[in-house]
């Protein structure tokens, strides 16, 4: 047993002072293993073995009942013959046993519990109904419960020292918490982390989140003092809201770099299928990810290095970067990257350029990129990298591909030299020189392998430099006629409709002050003259029918009626030949620009808001920026600059730029109907009508559909 | 100096027998390094050291005016102090001794010449002077030249033993055929190569491309019995139809993996200045890349695993992968990048299943990805990979994050037994077991570090397989009436008019066959009535005058005009508003599906045809299909297959399918108007009507520039 060193009183508090619920797995102040085998090659016995090799100072406590001791620690039979308290306890046992010892630990008041063992939710009933009782039992005593179906945490804090993986390598200090949704995707990432040299503050295995969930985990690590950078590797999530309010707040104060997996539907069928979990639309948490700030990237590779980055460091103050290179062809790939993730290379300075001409030879490139050539030496190296933090840039990246007579190592020294004294982010790449990257410990600099490699990080930091700059938006709330739109509601729902026709949707929109067309809606031939009395024609006549989905493919809507004559006619002959509940005059508008908002939930449920170019066949592109609710204002406006296409709500072929307040009022007002009325489904505004005069943007047609509904996406 | 070799006889003719020009550069007699130093760290020395140390077979002559040896070799004073007849000379001096040993080779009869020498064309425009007349005296005397500005050449073959580069590490022997026209980027990959262990057949650094180009080179490594695929890196290109027939012609024998460097506007200006050549658009060089069958891809780390995956395995026959794992998380990364490359995971046959039942465990989940999960034993990854192996799909993709308990070099090998039974692919990916990765010498599988990299070089392997199967198109031509359209355009350009009105660009689309909407031309009052009674009303009247871009945004164009005594108004209106040529009537056609085609040169003249969705504002989206000509048949098809939104023209919200031969015909006669006159610089057809009738596929509106116009786009 290890005995009880000076700082173990520290594991009893955090740094903040008071102790916080997840210290109990993180910051124990003893341990217990249920299930700590004499089998060298058993997870219990690895667990214990990593436990005691990672130095950590607090009693350790080794529970099997059917030996005397176990790695030189006396084995107990159970947790109740350990007479000190118990702050933690890890469950390496088989899964009927888990239950039982759980209530043991109740019982021992144990303040944590990490859950080892699987064959739960994910494998089959039993295992789901297990892990229920696992819930309840842990949260009716109010422990924190990590897993089950976990690989176990890590936290390398000097005088914590905790190693609850069976890893068979050590993690190294350093500023990444790895939070993982997959126990093999953080093995693989922690046996890279040896060769690449990454440093953890935390590691956690979030298993099945019976209890301790991603955020709960994500929360902590964004008060561990040691964190500079959370890497989440994320395949599900459950709570879209509270996801969208932790993140949002954590990332204003560290980065969270979140690999997403099951992007896409079979991949989300292969998560689903080794997680239990219901698939959350790929959609909707690329929206969630992007409106709370959290960095997405594609493969594990970026993972890797855009954490490292961001724990190494310093952020930019915008997204200029100068680029220096001794090689040609990997700046071009190299510039081609800085561009895609939407960096600037800006021409350089003439101060700088006659600075350079000082130093470099004949045959050197001196725009940005700034080429050395095959002769840049280590000198010149150092001496342009100075001369670029000088620069009115945000950043530098210098590639370095080694030639015949240079030393690699002295060019890595000599951008040491000039990024020392300079508060920008400095990233080198030296591709294919392996072993001086693997010996290498730049403190000023972060070395990467490929160029493009460096770019894509260098384009990650510029993306959270601005996260972090980003206003916080406000969650706005209109006065709206609540009422009238829970009436329409009520009465479709009498009649066992999900499907509102569109002058109960319009009715709908206008109850929430988005403007509509002047528009009346006609049940009988004797309405028909006086309501369009009150119009100026021309007029559309639209079929109103909450049984016709696409009026215009029925003959549902006559456009451009001129006169009351033409009226009539329009009218006789469109009633005789549809069954209709009426039928909706409306001014015809005249069409600049048209949109296409729109709200939807997924099929697990999550809301989303979309916005996109209207026009017949625009929707054949798919192509709408989404936001997941709730929304701030600040959101709506970066989904309109996301949009596809949102140029043409700039100044646009003669036309001006259209009213911009006006849109982000009518998006919010649409959230908040939606957000008003789960027992809406989807709602589609198409088309609503843009200008540049705000009394000018409106929709002109409109359908809501509730729950249950067999039209709904339900994407 | 290295003894005549048995071999040496063998170097004067190519495998297939009768000698290739480039023969003398790749295949050589005899070699002589003119500039062959005695410092150890000059390149001229660093050339010769790894010619003798690699093996080459041939004589070998220093050349070295001021040494009495180099290297253990004789040093000659000039070349015309070489008695033996010379097949290849090395120049590595000063660049003002170039010419002048140029014309020593000329004299001696030298048949090759690699000039390593720098400082030509990328310099200065005396650089640019003697690499003219370098290209001048080579072309005259026939003789093939490799640079200026390169980095050399190496051929593995065994027999030729070849390095004439002075990269740091020897190549090895394999089927990849390296062509750069980066000598850095070159050299990054040859020294990657040792860590990576890939294997060449081939490697040209290319330069400056005075005599020898990169299309010459593709032809030689084409033609190469060692060479499986071609990885080329590409900055720019000259001559885009000389590129579609060499390279259309090359990847229907072997794969041409192309990295394009400076595929972003900034990347083109870096490899501008670093090579002096004009920037292709991007636009039009992906085009030319996608048309031509070469696999373009985006890294240096992806140009490296695709080539390596292209040389060492089978092809497959479709797009179908089963995924074999034992770990969850990353199978799920790997499922979404094989999503994203266009494979499919099909469901595992019912054979299948029980099969594998009998040896995996009961958490083992049997779907596709099958997961063995961390109990996932060699013995169980050789089983499950023969049924998988033995399903409907075409590759195997394996995927192994090393657990406690398993060794990975036994799943590895139980993999290789598997593979050596199947014909299809096998793609293992082993992340973080660089050790493993190292020593294996898989035969029948290849091995990747990230899953997400096998997931691409699976897909690379599918699109060449489809490469290899597409039917090569025709390049079809039509009858057409070009004196009408030469007509027109002598006619403007006497007025000194570089715009085409809509009159006359509907009249050139007319006399290639292109059908246009029923309309007339009216020059004066007096034509209008008789004219009119030509068509059918309603009636849209637009304004003719070549000076008016936009005709809507000076209200030039009126809709729907119903009557007679409508259209005169309509008429006098516009006439006494707008300074018109004369106007055009046209029948209003009922618009249903509407597309934009288009012609454009880039900035450096290369020819590029447009497909894209119409609408106001679909422009501002910016998706459109591209070509290069010429176009076959084919081409055509897949553009309108590849086009954005191209489901629009397939069964679509109750529309019939379009009559597609109509509209593949009509780019057709599109491509051969924009190619009879070099003079046209852009074409746009917008809209063009289509519909499921070809007789209703016409085009509503048209304008023709000619180079020179400042309306050009010229992108």
């Amino acid at each position: 047993m290890t005995p009880l060193g000076a700082s173990v009183a520290e594991l009893h508090k955090s740094p903040a002072g008071a102790r916080r619920p997840l210290d109990a797995l993180f910051r124990p102040a003893s341990v217990a293993l249920v299930g700590a085998s004499t089998d060298k090659n058993n997870v219990g016995r690895q667990i214990l073995d990593n436990l005691l090799e990672f130095g950590y100072p607090g009693p350790v406590y080794a529970v099997n009942p059917r030996a005397e001791s176990v790695a030189g620690l006396p084995a107990y039979p159970s947790l109740r013959a350990i007479e000190a308290p118990l702050d933690l306890a890890v469950l390496i046992v088989p899964r009927h046993a888990v239950l039982p010892v759980v209530e043991e630990c109740v019982e021992k008041r144990v303040r944590g519990l990490v859950v080892i063992t699987a064959g739960f939710r994910e494998l089959d009933a039993e295992g789901a109904r297990m892990e229920a009782e696992l819930r309840r039992r842990a949260r009716q005593a109010g422990i924190p419960l990590l897993g089950p179906n976990c690989m176990g945490l890590f936290n390398t804090e000097a005088g914590v020292r905790l190693d609850l993986t069976f890893s068979p390598v050590h993690p190294q200090p350093g500023g990444i918490a790895f939070l993982s949704q997959s126990g093999a995707l953080g093995a693989e990432i922690l046996t890279l982390a040896e060769t690449e040299r990454l440093g953890f503050s935390l590691f956690a295995s979030l298993g099945n989140e019976a209890v301790v969930s991603h955020l709960d985990a994500l929360e902590y690590a964004a008060d561990d003092a040691n964190t500079r950078v959370i890497a989440l590797y994320l395949e599900t999530f459950s709570d879209p809201e509270r996801f969208l309010r932790v993140v949002s707040e954590v990332t204003h104060a560290k980065p969270v770099v979140c690999l997403k997996g099951g992007r896409t539907e079979s991949g989300a069928r292969a998560a689903g299928s080794h997680t239990g979990a219901l698939a959350t639309s790929a959609r909707a948490l690329e929206a969630v990810l992007r409106q709370s700030g959290a960095l997405l990237v594609d493969s594990t590779s970026e993972f890797v290095a855009v954490a490292r980055g961001l724990a190494d460091l310093p952020l930019p103050r915008g997204r200029r970067v100068c680029l220096l290179t001794n090689a040609g062809g990997p700046a071009v790939v190299a510039t081609d990257w800085l561009v895609r993730k939407g960096l600037e290379l800006p021409p350089l300075t003439r101060a700088a350029q006659e600075s350079l001409r000082t130093v470099a030879t004949r045959q050197a490139v001196l725009g940005n990129p700034v080429d050395l050539t095959v002769e840049g030496k280590p000198e010149m190296y150092e001496h342009a990298a100075r001369v670029l933090l000088n620069e009115p840039a945000d950043m530098l990246v210098a590639l370095f591909v080694e030639p015949p007579r240079v030393s690699g190592a002295d060019v890595l020294a000599g951008l040491e030299r000039a990024a020392a004294g300079s508060p920008k982010p400095v990233l080198a790449a030296f591709p294919a020189q392996e072993a001086l990257r693997r010996q290498a410990t730049p403190q000023h600099l972060t070395l990467f392998d490929f160029p493009e490699v460096a770019a894509v990080v260098a384009g990650a930091l510029a993306d959270y430099a601005e996260v972090r700059q980003r206003p916080r938006g406000d969650y706005l709330s209109f006065r709206v006629n609540r009422q009238r739109v829970a009436r329409l509601l009520e009465r479709a729902r009498r009649m066992q409709r999900t499907v509102l026709d569109a002058e109960e949707s319009l009715a709908a929109l206008r109850a929430y002050g988005i403007p509509v067309v002047r528009s009346a809606f006609v049940r009988s031939a004797e309405e028909l003259l006086p309501r369009a009395r009150h119009l100026r024609f021309p007029l559309a006549l639209k079929a109103v029918a909450p049984q016709i989905l696409h009026k215009t493919e029925v003959g549902g809507v006559i456009l451009n009626i001129a006169t009351l004559a033409a009226l009539k006619k329009a009218y006789n002959e469109m009633t005789r030949r549809l069954p209709l509940r009426g039928v909706l005059l409306q001014e015809m508008a005249p069409v600049e620009r048209e949109l296409i908002f729109g709200f939807r939930r997924d099929a697990q449920g999550i809301p989303m808001l979309l916005a996109g170019l209207g026009g017949l066949f625009v929707e054949a592109l798919d192509a709408v920026a989404v936001r997941v609710l709730p929304v701030t204002d600040r959101d709506v406006e970066e989904m309109l600059e996301e949009m596809p296409g949102s140029r043409v709500l700039s100044a646009f072929r003669g036309l001006a730029p259209v009213a911009r307040p006006r849109l982000v009022e009518v998006l919010l007002r649409l959230a908040q109907l939606a957000a008003d009325f789960p027992a809406i489904s989807d709602i589609d505004v198409n088309p609503f009508l843009v200008s540049a005069r705000p009394a000018d943007c409106r929709a002109v047609d409109a359908r809501i559909l509730l729950r249950g509904s067999t039209l709904s996406t339900g994407e």
